[in-house]
Protein backbone atom coordinates (compact mmCIF):
# COMPACT_ATOMS: atom_id res chain seq x y z
CA UNK A 1 0.00 0.00 0.00
CA UNK A 2 1.95 2.92 -1.14
CA UNK A 3 1.44 6.22 -0.20
CA UNK A 4 2.35 8.81 -2.36
CA UNK A 5 0.47 12.20 -1.01
CA UNK A 6 -0.86 13.12 2.44
CA UNK A 7 -3.44 15.56 2.02
CA UNK A 8 -4.67 17.91 4.54
CA UNK A 9 -7.91 19.84 5.26
CA UNK A 10 -6.64 22.03 8.19
CA UNK A 11 -9.33 24.27 9.40
CA UNK A 12 -10.69 26.73 12.19
CA UNK A 13 -11.94 23.55 14.44
CA UNK A 14 -11.06 20.46 12.52
CA UNK A 15 -8.88 18.77 11.00
CA UNK A 16 -9.18 16.14 8.39
CA UNK A 17 -6.22 14.00 6.74
CA UNK A 18 -5.88 11.84 4.17
CA UNK A 19 -3.44 9.42 2.89
CA UNK A 20 -3.44 8.98 -0.98
CA UNK A 21 -2.39 5.84 -3.51
CA UNK A 22 -0.65 6.37 -6.43
CA UNK A 23 -4.51 6.06 -8.07
CA UNK A 24 -5.81 8.33 -5.97
CA UNK A 25 -7.41 6.29 -3.44
CA UNK A 26 -7.53 6.86 -0.02
CA UNK A 27 -5.63 4.36 2.16
CA UNK A 28 -6.93 6.03 5.30
CA UNK A 29 -8.68 8.77 6.61
CA UNK A 30 -7.86 10.48 9.73
CA UNK A 31 -10.59 13.64 11.82
CA UNK A 32 -9.60 15.15 14.62
CA UNK A 33 -10.22 18.48 16.91
CA UNK A 34 -6.94 19.75 16.05
CA UNK A 35 -8.16 23.01 13.99
CA UNK A 36 -5.86 26.23 13.58
CA UNK A 37 -7.45 28.02 16.74
CA UNK A 38 -7.25 25.07 19.33
CA UNK A 39 -3.89 25.80 20.25
CA UNK A 40 -1.72 29.12 21.60
CA UNK A 41 -0.40 31.32 18.90
CA UNK A 42 2.43 29.76 17.15
CA UNK A 43 2.22 26.17 18.43
CA UNK A 44 -0.63 24.73 16.14
CA UNK A 45 1.57 23.69 13.61
CA UNK A 46 3.88 21.72 15.95
CA UNK A 47 0.58 20.11 17.77
CA UNK A 48 -0.68 19.59 14.02
CA UNK A 49 2.49 17.71 12.77
CA UNK A 50 2.68 15.50 16.27
CA UNK A 51 -0.87 14.33 15.52
CA UNK A 52 0.26 12.78 11.89
CA UNK A 53 3.50 11.57 13.33
CA UNK A 54 2.98 8.24 12.63
CA UNK A 55 2.00 8.57 8.99
CA UNK A 56 4.83 10.89 8.68
CA UNK A 57 7.32 8.29 10.12
CA UNK A 58 5.27 5.91 7.92
CA UNK A 59 5.72 8.27 4.83
CA UNK A 60 9.10 9.53 4.78
CA UNK A 61 10.12 12.15 1.74
CA UNK A 62 5.81 11.92 0.80
CA UNK A 63 4.91 15.12 0.12
CA UNK A 64 2.06 17.24 1.77
CA UNK A 65 -0.78 19.21 0.33
CA UNK A 66 -2.74 21.08 3.07
CA UNK A 67 -6.04 23.71 2.40
CA UNK A 68 -8.08 26.02 4.69
CA UNK A 69 -6.68 27.77 7.83
CA UNK A 70 -3.23 26.01 6.99
CA UNK A 71 -2.47 28.95 4.56
CA UNK A 72 -3.75 31.60 7.14
CA UNK A 73 -1.79 33.93 9.59
CA UNK A 74 -2.57 31.20 12.58
CA UNK A 75 -1.71 28.29 10.38
CA UNK A 76 1.54 26.79 9.18
CA UNK A 77 2.54 29.74 6.72
CA UNK A 78 0.59 32.35 5.19
CA UNK A 79 -1.01 32.08 1.40
CA UNK A 80 -2.47 34.94 0.41
CA UNK A 81 -6.17 35.19 -1.46
CA UNK A 82 -6.19 35.01 -4.98
CA UNK A 83 -8.50 36.82 -6.25
CA UNK A 84 -11.65 35.17 -7.89
CA UNK A 85 -11.98 33.66 -11.00
CA UNK A 86 -9.96 31.20 -9.45
CA UNK A 87 -9.81 26.97 -11.24
CA UNK A 88 -7.08 24.17 -10.66
CA UNK A 89 -4.91 25.43 -12.95
CA UNK A 90 -4.70 29.29 -10.73
CA UNK A 91 -4.88 27.57 -7.81
CA UNK A 92 -1.81 24.90 -8.67
CA UNK A 93 -0.24 27.50 -9.82
CA UNK A 94 -0.88 29.96 -6.56
CA UNK A 95 0.27 27.00 -4.53
CA UNK A 96 2.81 27.91 -1.56
CA UNK A 97 5.62 25.33 -1.13
CA UNK A 98 8.46 25.06 0.50
CA UNK A 99 10.36 21.98 2.80
CA UNK A 100 10.00 20.85 6.16
CA UNK A 101 9.63 17.66 7.63
CA UNK A 102 12.18 16.14 4.59
CA UNK A 103 9.59 16.45 2.17
CA UNK A 104 7.60 18.45 -0.10
CA UNK A 105 5.19 21.05 1.44
CA UNK A 106 2.51 22.83 -0.57
CA UNK A 107 -0.26 24.92 0.99
CA UNK A 108 -3.68 25.52 -1.04
CA UNK A 109 -4.15 29.20 -1.56
CA UNK A 110 -8.11 30.89 -0.10
CA UNK A 111 -9.81 33.11 -2.62
CA UNK A 112 -10.99 36.31 -2.62
CA UNK A 113 -13.75 38.02 -4.84
CA UNK A 114 -14.78 41.39 -4.82
CA UNK A 115 -18.50 41.54 -5.26
CA UNK A 116 -19.87 45.30 -5.97
CA UNK A 117 -23.30 44.06 -4.54
CA UNK A 118 -21.44 43.33 -1.05
CA UNK A 119 -18.99 46.30 -1.19
CA UNK A 120 -15.86 44.61 0.48
CA UNK A 121 -13.43 41.51 -0.23
CA UNK A 122 -14.95 38.26 0.71
CA UNK A 123 -12.90 35.31 1.64
CA UNK A 124 -12.67 32.01 1.93
CA UNK A 125 -10.24 29.09 2.90
CA UNK A 126 -10.89 25.41 2.26
CA UNK A 127 -14.11 25.57 0.65
CA UNK A 128 -12.37 26.47 -2.67
CA UNK A 129 -10.70 23.09 -2.34
CA UNK A 130 -13.88 21.23 -1.85
CA UNK A 131 -15.54 23.52 -5.23
CA UNK A 132 -12.65 22.01 -7.32
CA UNK A 133 -13.36 18.37 -6.02
CA UNK A 134 -17.07 18.45 -7.12
CA UNK A 135 -17.78 15.35 -9.12
CA UNK A 136 -20.06 17.30 -11.48
CA UNK A 137 -20.77 21.09 -12.31
CA UNK A 138 -23.29 23.04 -10.65
CA UNK A 139 -23.91 26.61 -10.95
CA UNK A 140 -23.82 27.29 -7.10
CA UNK A 141 -22.47 25.33 -3.82
CA UNK A 142 -23.58 26.31 -0.47
CA UNK A 143 -21.53 25.36 2.38
CA UNK A 144 -23.45 26.38 4.97
CA UNK A 145 -22.04 26.68 8.75
CA UNK A 146 -20.42 29.56 10.99
CA UNK A 147 -19.77 31.56 7.88
CA UNK A 148 -21.83 29.96 5.43
CA UNK A 149 -20.23 30.28 1.79
CA UNK A 150 -22.13 30.63 -1.00
CA UNK A 151 -19.27 30.05 -4.33
CA UNK A 152 -20.39 30.88 -7.83
CA UNK A 153 -18.98 27.81 -10.53
CA UNK A 154 -18.84 28.14 -14.06
CA UNK A 155 -17.93 25.09 -15.04
CA UNK A 156 -14.80 23.69 -12.74
CA UNK A 157 -14.04 27.88 -12.65
CA UNK A 158 -14.78 29.69 -9.27
CA UNK A 159 -16.05 32.68 -10.28
CA UNK A 160 -17.04 34.56 -7.13
CA UNK A 161 -18.97 34.11 -3.52
CA UNK A 162 -20.42 35.47 -0.71
CA UNK A 163 -20.36 34.79 2.95
CA UNK A 164 -23.04 34.94 5.56
CA UNK A 165 -22.71 35.21 9.22
CA UNK A 166 -25.54 32.61 9.65
CA UNK A 167 -24.35 30.14 11.77
CA UNK A 168 -21.78 32.44 13.98
CA UNK A 169 -24.81 34.27 14.75
CA UNK A 170 -27.44 31.41 15.91
CA UNK A 171 -24.76 30.03 17.79
CA UNK A 172 -24.16 33.51 20.12
CA UNK A 173 -27.69 34.32 19.92
CA UNK A 174 -28.69 31.09 21.68
CA UNK A 175 -25.63 31.32 23.90
CA UNK A 176 -25.04 34.82 25.02
CA UNK A 177 -28.00 36.72 24.44
CA UNK A 178 -31.44 37.34 26.22
CA UNK A 179 -33.13 34.89 23.89
CA UNK A 180 -31.13 31.91 25.61
CA UNK A 181 -33.76 31.70 28.07
CA UNK A 182 -36.54 31.12 26.00
CA UNK A 183 -35.18 28.74 23.57
CA UNK A 184 -33.40 25.18 24.37
CA UNK A 185 -32.41 22.02 21.95
CA UNK A 186 -34.89 19.39 21.84
CA UNK A 187 -36.23 17.25 18.75
CA UNK A 188 -36.39 19.39 15.42
CA UNK A 189 -39.47 21.12 14.85
CA UNK A 190 -40.09 21.44 11.45
CA UNK A 191 -43.30 23.35 11.19
CA UNK A 192 -41.75 25.60 13.19
CA UNK A 193 -38.65 26.41 11.23
CA UNK A 194 -40.82 26.64 8.05
CA UNK A 195 -42.78 29.14 10.00
CA UNK A 196 -39.46 30.92 10.52
CA UNK A 197 -37.91 30.89 7.26
CA UNK A 198 -41.68 32.50 5.92
CA UNK A 199 -41.00 34.90 8.37
CA UNK A 200 -37.53 36.26 7.27
CA UNK A 201 -39.14 36.36 3.20
CA UNK A 202 -42.74 38.72 4.86
CA UNK A 203 -40.72 40.53 7.38
CA UNK A 204 -37.71 42.70 6.60
CA UNK A 205 -37.30 44.12 9.72
CA UNK A 206 -34.99 41.56 11.14
CA UNK A 207 -33.81 43.37 14.14
CA UNK A 208 -37.41 43.30 15.65
CA UNK A 209 -37.77 40.00 14.59
CA UNK A 210 -34.84 39.05 16.98
CA UNK A 211 -36.76 40.74 19.50
CA UNK A 212 -39.78 38.75 18.15
CA UNK A 213 -38.34 35.29 19.46
CA UNK A 214 -37.71 36.65 22.77
CA UNK A 215 -40.95 38.40 23.26
CA UNK A 216 -42.72 35.19 21.51
CA UNK A 217 -40.83 33.10 24.32
CA UNK A 218 -41.92 35.21 27.53
CA UNK A 219 -45.27 34.89 25.94
CA UNK A 220 -45.46 31.47 25.81
CA UNK A 221 -46.52 31.27 22.35
CA UNK A 222 -44.06 28.51 21.14
CA UNK A 223 -42.35 25.26 23.32
CA UNK A 224 -38.12 26.57 23.84
CA UNK A 225 -37.18 23.98 21.50
CA UNK A 226 -39.83 24.71 18.76
CA UNK A 227 -38.67 28.18 19.27
CA UNK A 228 -35.20 27.39 18.07
CA UNK A 229 -35.85 25.79 15.08
CA UNK A 230 -38.09 28.56 14.35
CA UNK A 231 -35.21 31.11 15.44
CA UNK A 232 -33.19 28.71 12.96
CA UNK A 233 -35.63 28.63 10.19
CA UNK A 234 -35.88 32.79 10.92
CA UNK A 235 -31.82 33.17 10.69
CA UNK A 236 -31.39 30.73 7.62
CA UNK A 237 -34.83 32.10 5.81
CA UNK A 238 -32.82 35.93 6.05
CA UNK A 239 -29.64 34.27 4.33
CA UNK A 240 -31.62 32.88 1.38
CA UNK A 241 -33.09 35.89 0.85
CA UNK A 242 -30.81 37.90 0.69
CA UNK A 243 -28.33 35.21 -1.46
CA UNK A 244 -31.41 34.51 -3.98
CA UNK A 245 -31.34 37.95 -4.90
CA UNK A 246 -27.86 37.32 -6.24
CA UNK A 247 -29.39 34.41 -8.24
CA UNK A 248 -32.64 35.19 -9.45
CA UNK A 249 -32.70 32.30 -11.83
CA UNK A 250 -31.40 29.71 -9.73
CA UNK A 251 -33.17 25.81 -9.86
CA UNK A 252 -30.83 23.98 -8.61
CA UNK A 253 -27.64 24.07 -6.25
CA UNK A 254 -25.13 21.49 -4.23
CA UNK A 255 -24.74 21.72 -0.45
CA UNK A 256 -21.68 20.48 1.08
CA UNK A 257 -22.58 19.80 5.10
CA UNK A 258 -23.40 17.51 7.66
CA UNK A 259 -26.56 16.06 8.34
CA UNK A 260 -29.02 17.69 10.07
CA UNK A 261 -27.82 20.90 8.82
CA UNK A 262 -27.39 20.49 5.29
CA UNK A 263 -30.85 18.64 5.52
CA UNK A 264 -32.51 21.49 6.74
CA UNK A 265 -30.67 23.90 4.09
CA UNK A 266 -32.51 21.59 1.51
CA UNK A 267 -35.82 21.75 2.63
CA UNK A 268 -35.41 25.81 3.09
CA UNK A 269 -34.22 25.64 -0.51
CA UNK A 270 -37.14 23.11 -1.88
CA UNK A 271 -39.86 25.78 -0.21
CA UNK A 272 -38.18 28.07 -2.93
CA UNK A 273 -38.48 25.74 -5.44
CA UNK A 274 -34.88 24.93 -5.60
CA UNK A 275 -33.67 21.59 -5.87
CA UNK A 276 -30.48 20.47 -4.04
CA UNK A 277 -27.78 18.01 -4.28
CA UNK A 278 -25.92 17.18 -1.32
CA UNK A 279 -22.49 16.71 -1.47
CA UNK A 280 -20.27 14.46 1.00
CA UNK A 281 -17.83 17.41 2.25
CA UNK A 282 -14.70 14.63 2.93
CA UNK A 283 -15.34 12.97 -0.57
CA UNK A 284 -15.13 16.98 -2.24
CA UNK A 285 -12.05 17.98 -0.09
CA UNK A 286 -10.10 14.43 -1.01
CA UNK A 287 -11.01 14.91 -4.40
CA UNK A 288 -10.29 18.49 -4.82
CA UNK A 289 -6.49 17.82 -2.96
CA UNK A 290 -5.89 14.84 -5.36
CA UNK A 291 -6.58 16.84 -8.26
CA UNK A 292 -5.02 20.02 -7.08
CA UNK A 293 -1.52 17.76 -6.30
CA UNK A 294 -1.94 16.28 -9.93
CA UNK A 295 -1.89 19.22 -11.64
CA UNK A 296 1.07 20.50 -9.78
CA UNK A 297 2.87 17.50 -10.05
CA UNK A 298 3.27 16.79 -6.35
CA UNK A 299 1.98 12.99 -7.04
CA UNK B 1 -39.96 69.24 53.22
CA UNK B 2 -42.77 67.03 53.09
CA UNK B 3 -42.58 63.58 51.04
CA UNK B 4 -45.76 62.88 49.54
CA UNK B 5 -44.59 60.17 47.10
CA UNK B 6 -41.80 57.53 46.74
CA UNK B 7 -41.52 57.08 42.78
CA UNK B 8 -39.25 54.27 41.39
CA UNK B 9 -38.21 53.14 38.20
CA UNK B 10 -37.17 49.61 38.85
CA UNK B 11 -35.44 48.30 35.71
CA UNK B 12 -33.17 45.45 34.42
CA UNK B 13 -30.22 46.79 35.54
CA UNK B 14 -30.46 49.77 37.38
CA UNK B 15 -32.95 51.69 39.77
CA UNK B 16 -33.83 55.05 39.95
CA UNK B 17 -35.58 56.32 42.90
CA UNK B 18 -37.22 59.74 44.00
CA UNK B 19 -38.74 61.87 46.70
CA UNK B 20 -41.49 63.97 45.63
CA UNK B 21 -42.57 67.18 47.48
CA UNK B 22 -46.80 68.23 47.13
CA UNK B 23 -45.80 70.29 44.20
CA UNK B 24 -44.75 67.07 42.13
CA UNK B 25 -41.29 68.70 42.83
CA UNK B 26 -37.99 66.05 43.47
CA UNK B 27 -36.20 66.58 46.87
CA UNK B 28 -33.83 63.67 46.16
CA UNK B 29 -33.42 61.33 43.75
CA UNK B 30 -31.20 57.70 44.19
CA UNK B 31 -29.14 55.76 41.38
CA UNK B 32 -28.19 52.01 42.29
CA UNK B 33 -27.35 49.22 40.63
CA UNK B 34 -30.15 47.13 41.87
CA UNK B 35 -31.60 46.34 38.88
CA UNK B 36 -34.66 43.12 39.25
CA UNK B 37 -31.74 40.78 37.31
CA UNK B 38 -28.98 41.65 39.69
CA UNK B 39 -29.90 39.52 42.35
CA UNK B 40 -30.95 35.54 43.14
CA UNK B 41 -35.03 34.77 41.76
CA UNK B 42 -37.27 35.84 44.74
CA UNK B 43 -34.36 38.19 46.63
CA UNK B 44 -34.84 41.32 43.96
CA UNK B 45 -37.47 43.22 46.21
CA UNK B 46 -35.91 42.72 49.53
CA UNK B 47 -32.89 44.05 48.42
CA UNK B 48 -34.59 46.97 46.17
CA UNK B 49 -36.29 47.71 49.70
CA UNK B 50 -33.33 47.30 51.49
CA UNK B 51 -31.31 50.09 49.40
CA UNK B 52 -34.43 52.53 50.59
CA UNK B 53 -34.79 51.63 53.77
CA UNK B 54 -33.55 55.37 55.68
CA UNK B 55 -36.32 56.71 52.82
CA UNK B 56 -39.25 54.61 54.25
CA UNK B 57 -37.98 54.96 57.13
CA UNK B 58 -38.36 58.70 57.50
CA UNK B 59 -41.54 58.33 55.64
CA UNK B 60 -43.99 56.45 56.89
CA UNK B 61 -47.24 55.57 55.41
CA UNK B 62 -45.97 57.53 52.08
CA UNK B 63 -47.10 55.62 48.53
CA UNK B 64 -45.08 53.91 46.37
CA UNK B 65 -45.47 53.95 42.99
CA UNK B 66 -43.58 51.90 40.55
CA UNK B 67 -42.24 51.26 37.12
CA UNK B 68 -40.60 49.41 34.46
CA UNK B 69 -39.33 45.71 35.31
CA UNK B 70 -40.85 45.93 39.09
CA UNK B 71 -44.25 44.66 37.16
CA UNK B 72 -42.16 41.66 35.71
CA UNK B 73 -42.08 38.04 36.51
CA UNK B 74 -38.57 39.02 38.01
CA UNK B 75 -40.19 42.26 40.41
CA UNK B 76 -42.39 42.65 43.07
CA UNK B 77 -45.62 41.55 41.63
CA UNK B 78 -46.56 40.94 38.01
CA UNK B 79 -48.47 43.51 36.57
CA UNK B 80 -50.01 42.50 32.94
CA UNK B 81 -49.16 44.93 29.99
CA UNK B 82 -51.76 46.58 28.94
CA UNK B 83 -52.43 46.67 24.95
CA UNK B 84 -51.77 49.40 23.10
CA UNK B 85 -53.60 52.25 22.40
CA UNK B 86 -52.81 54.01 26.04
CA UNK B 87 -52.64 56.66 28.21
CA UNK B 88 -52.66 58.21 31.12
CA UNK B 89 -55.88 56.94 32.71
CA UNK B 90 -55.73 53.09 31.35
CA UNK B 91 -52.51 53.00 33.02
CA UNK B 92 -53.40 54.73 36.05
CA UNK B 93 -56.65 52.17 35.84
CA UNK B 94 -54.60 49.76 35.03
CA UNK B 95 -51.82 50.57 38.22
CA UNK B 96 -51.59 47.08 40.21
CA UNK B 97 -51.89 48.21 43.88
CA UNK B 98 -51.49 46.55 47.19
CA UNK B 99 -50.76 46.76 50.61
CA UNK B 100 -46.83 46.64 52.12
CA UNK B 101 -44.44 48.10 54.25
CA UNK B 102 -47.28 50.19 55.99
CA UNK B 103 -48.12 51.64 52.55
CA UNK B 104 -49.98 51.61 49.17
CA UNK B 105 -48.04 50.53 46.62
CA UNK B 106 -48.94 50.81 43.19
CA UNK B 107 -47.50 48.98 39.46
CA UNK B 108 -47.37 50.93 36.50
CA UNK B 109 -48.15 48.31 34.08
CA UNK B 110 -46.07 47.79 30.90
CA UNK B 111 -47.85 48.23 27.41
CA UNK B 112 -48.22 45.70 24.22
CA UNK B 113 -48.60 46.05 20.96
CA UNK B 114 -49.62 43.70 18.21
CA UNK B 115 -48.92 46.07 15.21
CA UNK B 116 -48.99 43.52 11.97
CA UNK B 117 -45.86 44.77 10.53
CA UNK B 118 -44.25 42.69 13.02
CA UNK B 119 -46.18 39.45 13.09
CA UNK B 120 -45.98 39.48 17.29
CA UNK B 121 -47.16 41.54 20.32
CA UNK B 122 -43.94 43.57 20.82
CA UNK B 123 -43.90 44.69 24.65
CA UNK B 124 -42.43 47.38 27.00
CA UNK B 125 -42.22 48.42 30.59
CA UNK B 126 -40.62 51.98 31.94
CA UNK B 127 -40.45 53.08 28.73
CA UNK B 128 -44.03 53.99 28.74
CA UNK B 129 -43.96 56.04 32.03
CA UNK B 130 -40.87 58.11 30.13
CA UNK B 131 -43.58 58.60 27.53
CA UNK B 132 -46.09 59.91 29.70
CA UNK B 133 -43.69 62.29 30.92
CA UNK B 134 -42.89 64.08 27.97
CA UNK B 135 -43.33 68.19 28.51
CA UNK B 136 -44.43 68.38 24.65
CA UNK B 137 -46.15 66.21 22.38
CA UNK B 138 -43.77 64.50 19.82
CA UNK B 139 -45.19 61.93 17.45
CA UNK B 140 -42.12 59.26 17.89
CA UNK B 141 -40.17 59.09 21.00
CA UNK B 142 -37.17 56.61 20.61
CA UNK B 143 -35.85 55.15 23.76
CA UNK B 144 -32.47 53.46 22.09
CA UNK B 145 -30.57 50.78 24.12
CA UNK B 146 -30.32 47.00 24.67
CA UNK B 147 -33.51 46.80 22.77
CA UNK B 148 -34.69 50.03 21.13
CA UNK B 149 -38.11 51.12 21.70
CA UNK B 150 -39.84 53.09 18.94
CA UNK B 151 -43.06 54.49 20.60
CA UNK B 152 -45.85 56.18 18.44
CA UNK B 153 -47.67 58.97 20.22
CA UNK B 154 -50.58 60.76 19.06
CA UNK B 155 -51.08 63.49 21.47
CA UNK B 156 -50.53 61.97 24.99
CA UNK B 157 -51.49 58.59 24.06
CA UNK B 158 -49.29 55.60 23.28
CA UNK B 159 -50.73 54.39 20.00
CA UNK B 160 -47.92 51.94 19.38
CA UNK B 161 -44.79 50.73 19.61
CA UNK B 162 -41.87 48.68 18.31
CA UNK B 163 -38.72 47.29 19.38
CA UNK B 164 -35.15 46.42 17.56
CA UNK B 165 -32.80 44.71 19.42
CA UNK B 166 -29.51 46.62 18.14
CA UNK B 167 -27.94 47.72 21.24
CA UNK B 168 -27.78 43.97 22.57
CA UNK B 169 -26.54 42.50 19.22
CA UNK B 170 -23.82 45.22 19.03
CA UNK B 171 -22.82 43.68 22.75
CA UNK B 172 -22.67 40.23 21.83
CA UNK B 173 -21.16 40.83 18.38
CA UNK B 174 -18.19 42.93 20.49
CA UNK B 175 -18.08 40.50 23.13
CA UNK B 176 -18.47 36.96 21.82
CA UNK B 177 -18.51 36.69 17.93
CA UNK B 178 -14.99 36.46 15.90
CA UNK B 179 -15.96 40.13 14.97
CA UNK B 180 -14.75 40.75 18.97
CA UNK B 181 -11.17 40.36 17.46
CA UNK B 182 -11.24 43.11 14.78
CA UNK B 183 -12.50 45.88 16.81
CA UNK B 184 -11.52 47.79 19.94
CA UNK B 185 -13.13 50.80 22.08
CA UNK B 186 -11.54 53.70 21.49
CA UNK B 187 -11.58 57.57 20.35
CA UNK B 188 -15.25 57.63 18.23
CA UNK B 189 -14.77 57.77 14.24
CA UNK B 190 -17.81 59.99 13.36
CA UNK B 191 -16.50 59.56 9.68
CA UNK B 192 -16.58 55.49 10.25
CA UNK B 193 -19.87 55.57 12.25
CA UNK B 194 -21.31 57.58 9.05
CA UNK B 195 -20.05 55.25 6.41
CA UNK B 196 -21.54 52.30 8.52
CA UNK B 197 -25.24 53.98 8.55
CA UNK B 198 -24.71 54.57 4.80
CA UNK B 199 -23.91 51.00 4.31
CA UNK B 200 -26.66 49.89 5.97
CA UNK B 201 -28.90 51.89 3.57
CA UNK B 202 -27.44 50.39 0.51
CA UNK B 203 -27.20 47.07 1.79
CA UNK B 204 -29.44 45.37 2.67
CA UNK B 205 -27.72 41.68 3.05
CA UNK B 206 -27.27 42.21 6.64
CA UNK B 207 -25.76 38.56 7.25
CA UNK B 208 -23.07 39.18 4.90
CA UNK B 209 -22.31 42.77 5.78
CA UNK B 210 -21.82 41.35 9.40
CA UNK B 211 -19.49 39.07 8.23
CA UNK B 212 -17.57 42.05 6.19
CA UNK B 213 -17.07 43.46 9.80
CA UNK B 214 -14.61 41.04 9.72
CA UNK B 215 -13.46 40.65 6.34
CA UNK B 216 -12.56 44.40 6.88
CA UNK B 217 -10.49 43.94 10.47
CA UNK B 218 -8.29 40.92 8.81
CA UNK B 219 -7.81 42.79 5.84
CA UNK B 220 -6.10 45.73 8.14
CA UNK B 221 -8.64 48.37 6.17
CA UNK B 222 -9.60 50.10 9.30
CA UNK B 223 -8.26 50.47 12.36
CA UNK B 224 -10.34 48.58 15.57
CA UNK B 225 -11.79 51.31 17.17
CA UNK B 226 -13.13 52.76 13.82
CA UNK B 227 -14.38 49.67 13.06
CA UNK B 228 -16.31 49.41 16.21
CA UNK B 229 -17.73 52.94 15.21
CA UNK B 230 -18.63 51.22 11.88
CA UNK B 231 -20.49 48.00 13.39
CA UNK B 232 -22.36 50.74 15.21
CA UNK B 233 -23.60 52.55 12.72
CA UNK B 234 -23.76 49.45 10.11
CA UNK B 235 -26.25 48.32 12.86
CA UNK B 236 -28.25 51.56 13.96
CA UNK B 237 -28.54 52.24 10.57
CA UNK B 238 -30.63 49.00 9.61
CA UNK B 239 -32.46 50.17 12.56
CA UNK B 240 -33.45 53.09 11.40
CA UNK B 241 -33.87 51.31 7.74
CA UNK B 242 -36.51 49.16 9.61
CA UNK B 243 -38.02 52.07 11.65
CA UNK B 244 -38.47 54.58 9.39
CA UNK B 245 -40.30 52.02 6.84
CA UNK B 246 -43.17 52.58 9.42
CA UNK B 247 -43.04 56.13 9.47
CA UNK B 248 -43.02 57.57 6.27
CA UNK B 249 -42.84 61.01 6.72
CA UNK B 250 -41.23 61.91 10.34
CA UNK B 251 -39.85 65.06 10.16
CA UNK B 252 -38.98 65.07 13.89
CA UNK B 253 -38.82 63.04 17.63
CA UNK B 254 -37.74 62.96 20.66
CA UNK B 255 -34.82 60.29 21.93
CA UNK B 256 -34.52 59.59 25.52
CA UNK B 257 -30.97 57.72 26.43
CA UNK B 258 -28.03 59.45 28.12
CA UNK B 259 -24.78 60.49 25.74
CA UNK B 260 -22.87 59.43 23.65
CA UNK B 261 -25.71 57.14 22.82
CA UNK B 262 -28.28 60.09 22.22
CA UNK B 263 -25.69 61.63 20.28
CA UNK B 264 -25.52 59.18 18.02
CA UNK B 265 -29.23 58.86 17.62
CA UNK B 266 -29.79 62.15 17.02
CA UNK B 267 -26.80 62.57 14.29
CA UNK B 268 -28.05 59.32 12.51
CA UNK B 269 -31.59 61.03 12.35
CA UNK B 270 -30.26 64.13 11.25
CA UNK B 271 -28.55 61.93 8.25
CA UNK B 272 -31.61 61.41 7.24
CA UNK B 273 -33.60 64.74 7.26
CA UNK B 274 -35.21 64.00 10.88
CA UNK B 275 -34.67 66.69 13.88
CA UNK B 276 -33.89 64.97 16.93
CA UNK B 277 -35.15 66.34 19.87
CA UNK B 278 -32.92 65.05 23.16
CA UNK B 279 -35.28 64.03 26.42
CA UNK B 280 -33.38 63.77 29.87
CA UNK B 281 -34.59 60.14 31.01
CA UNK B 282 -34.32 60.96 34.86
CA UNK B 283 -36.92 64.30 34.19
CA UNK B 284 -39.04 62.36 31.97
CA UNK B 285 -39.52 59.02 34.12
CA UNK B 286 -40.34 61.26 37.10
CA UNK B 287 -43.19 63.82 35.50
CA UNK B 288 -44.46 60.17 34.00
CA UNK B 289 -44.62 58.60 37.85
CA UNK B 290 -45.93 61.75 38.87
CA UNK B 291 -48.62 62.26 36.84
CA UNK B 292 -49.49 58.75 36.93
CA UNK B 293 -49.73 59.52 40.72
CA UNK B 294 -52.14 62.45 40.49
CA UNK B 295 -54.27 60.54 38.17
CA UNK B 296 -54.27 57.79 40.33
CA UNK B 297 -54.96 60.16 43.14
CA UNK B 298 -52.32 58.25 45.04
CA UNK B 299 -51.36 62.25 45.93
Amino acid sequence: MTTVLIGVDWGSSNLRAFRFNPQGEVLETRHAAHGVTRFPAGEATAAMLAGLHDWLDACPGVPMLLCGMAGSKLGWREAPYLPAPADLATLSRGLVRFEAEQRQVAIIPGVSSFEDCAGFRDVMRGEETQALGLSAPVPLLIAPGTHSKWIRLEGARISGLHTAMTGELYAILRQHSLIAGVTSDGPWDAAAFHDGLNNARSHPDWLTQLFGVRARGVQAEMPPSSLAAWLSGLLIGYELVQGLARYPDLQQVAIVASAPLSDHYASALASRGIESQLIDGDQAVMRGLWRVAKEAQLV
